[in-house]
Parts: structure tokens; C-alpha cells; sequence
């Protein structure tokens, strides 16, 4: 049975769509149906878009970040502090802490996180790089901004005892209760931490 | 604040996808990572697909079906029963017939549902081509597989109304309990009109 009574270029099409993350074969159909309807306002462009994403886009070969110059827009920003490096898995990662402005320092992305599992060892990831910008003179700080799940907190223990000789100060973020979070929906591990991390009370 | 730190084509791109039905922001986002990880695997042939999508496909001039041909190759299909046309109100309505393969006759898709609320008339709708191959001396049924909306009900009246005097058998799919539906999740309506029109048991 096909999955749609046209031509097999829509068909190819659809299949491609649906390996989106987020989009199955139903609401891939769906997007076909409103890229056709729309030709002008959407299939044209997003197939534009596509063109020159697909002809610019490049990795940043200082901090691993995705952008359509080298070095990235945040490595080749002047006003940033060099002084700290972030290093976080992926580049998802980095916009996400982008989105929230929370820090004005560079960043390293290391492209995933060590994985007995999937067999990613340590030579699978951007961390050569990092033991040498860790090293260099005018790095004082390095943030291990990992996921807070097994493979990150162990992907950010083997950075640790990589960077332990570098004579830079590492840290990592705190953990806690999520701001807006209800206590009674969180794990016992975040309460427990966000315990042990009680900070004296000044207000907001 | 800017949606990701990275260049405008990239920006424009996520912009793009998130428009598509089914990918929010955070999808849309996700998405563009996964594009650009698999430049050679998803990337590049999703931009060859939308090219090639965006060349070729046309809407059946016979059917209002959307194919890279016209007539489409439902109407071009020469082992379908020229007989009965059966009406939907989308081509993702099509779509889904084909799929149950319960139907082998031909279509008519209007594009629409009539509806006051939108401002959508008759004229907006393919029916006037409808009603010339409703009265074409082949045509012996028209069956109006709208909707259960009450727009799409109105719309199923409306069309009636045009064909009274086309000499065609009107019918309309059965209303009932879905197939493994449980009666307890089922609305009064449907319990209703499955009861209305029951049937004698003769097991499955």
C-alpha cells in the first residue's frame, strides 16, 4: 500500500520530512499537503532556505558551534569574555543557554557525551581542542555545562580529570528546583541537592 | 533576543520549518540541528525534494487531487469504476480513502467546506465542475464523503440540492462506532446514529 495516491516525488518528499525529529509519517503528510497549498509563501522559500543553509553552513573550528561562518558568530564576537569557556554536548546546548543570556564567555561544544552504551569514547569528541584552549594564558575559568544525567555528569568527570594539570578553576552548574517547579513534582535527587545547596534567604 | 545564535539564513530557516503543521519553534529548532548534522543524508536530498516537488506539482484539472500530473493518476488510472464519484472536501481526505483502499472509483475534491464564519461560498469551492461530471451520462453515484462537521454537513445539504436533478444516486458514508472504539469514550451522537442505523448480527 502507498503512502499517498501521487507521484513518487511527493512521496520522497513525505519520507524525507518524516525523519524530522518531531514529525511522523501522519503530520509529514500533513506538511506536504500545506507546502503544496502554500507554493509561494512556504515551498519556495523553505526550499530556498535550504540552499543556502546547505551551501554556507559550517563548523566552527574553535568552539565546535554550528553558524555559516568560521569562527562562529560567538567565537569572532569582540565584546565576549575570554576568560571563561563553557563546554557544553551539543550545539542544541548552546543555543539554549544563548536564549536565556545568562552568560557573556565563549563556549566549546563537544559533540555528544562519552557513552559505554553507544560506544562513544573520549576520541569520538572535540576534546583535544578543549585541553588546549583550557591551557592557554588567558583562560581562567572553565564551566562544565553538561546534562545532568549519567553519561554527562560522567562525561564531565573524565573533563575534570583531563583539565585537573591546566591551572584553571572548573565549575559546573547548580543544581536545584527548577525556577516555577512544584516541589512536589521533583525527584529526590533535585530536592536533595537543592537541599545540601540551601543559600541564606534575602528574598527574590 | 534572537532564536539562535547563529547566522540569519539559519534563523530564516528555522522560521520556515516551524510553520509547517505538526513543528513548533522548539521543533523547528530541533530540526535544523538534525538538517544540518545530516547535511548528505536529510539535508541535501530534502532540498532536492522540495525543488522537485515545487516544479512538478500541479492540481488535477479533472479532480482537484494534487499529483505531478494532470489528471492526476487517480483520473488517469484506467482500472477505476468511472461510475461513482466520491467527494471529499481535501486532498488529505483522498489521501486517507486511498489508504483504506475502500474505494475504487473516481473523486472530486472541493478544497474546502462551505462556511459563513470564514466567509467561504460556493463560488470558492470546486463544485461547478462537479456538477458538470455529475450529469456526465457515465456518472450513476455521487457519494459526499464530507466531514461529520456540521460545516461539512452543510456543505454535503448544499451539494445535494445542486445534484436533485443530475438523474445520480446521492449517498453518504455510514455513521457509527469506529472501528475498535469503545462506547464508554463515544459521544451521544455517534451512539445515536450507530444505533439508528444498526444492522442485523450476522458475527464479523
Amino acid at each position: 500500500m502507498s503512502s499517498a495516491p501521487a507521484g513518487p516525488e511527493i512521496a520522497r518528499l513525505m519520507k524525507l520530512l518524516a525523519r524530522l525529529p518531531g514529525l511522523g509519517p501522519r503530520s509529514a503528510r500533513r506538511a506536504v499537503l500545506e507546502l503544496v497549498r502554500q507554493r509561494e509563501q512556504l515551498l519556495m522559500p523553505l526550499h530556498a532556505a535550504l540552499g543556502e543553509v546547505a551551501a554556507k553552513v559550517c563548523t566552527c573550528t574553535t568552539c565546535g558551534n554550528i553558524d555559516v561562518s568560521d569562527p562562529c558568530r560567538i567565537c569572532a564576537a569582540p565584546g565576549r569574555d575570554d576568560s571563561v569557556i563553557c563546554v557544553v554536548e551539543e550545539v542544541g546546548d548552546l543555543w539554549a543557554l544563548e536564549r536565556a543570556a545568562a552568560f557573556r564567555g565563549r563556549y566549546h561544544v563537544l559533540g555528544g557525551h562519552l557513552s559505554a552504551l553507544d560506544g562513544i569514547g573520549p576520541d569520538d569528541l572535540n576534546l583535544a581542542s578543549l585541553a588546549r584552549r583550557a591551557a592557554a594564558h588567558e583562560t581562567e575559568e572553565v564551566i562544565l555545562a553538561m546534562n545532568a544525567t549519567i553519561d554527562g555528569q560522567t562525561t564531565a568527570h573524565y573533563i575534570m580529570d583531563i583539565l585537573e594539570d591546566k591551572n584553571v578553576k572548573i565549575s559546573r552548574l547548580a543544581h536545584g528546583v527548577p525556577v516555577g517547579g512544584e516541589l512536589d513534582y521533583l525527584d529526590e535527587g533535585t530536592l536533595s541537592a537543592a537541599m545540601a545547596a540551601r543559600r541564606p534567604f534575602q528574598g527574590l
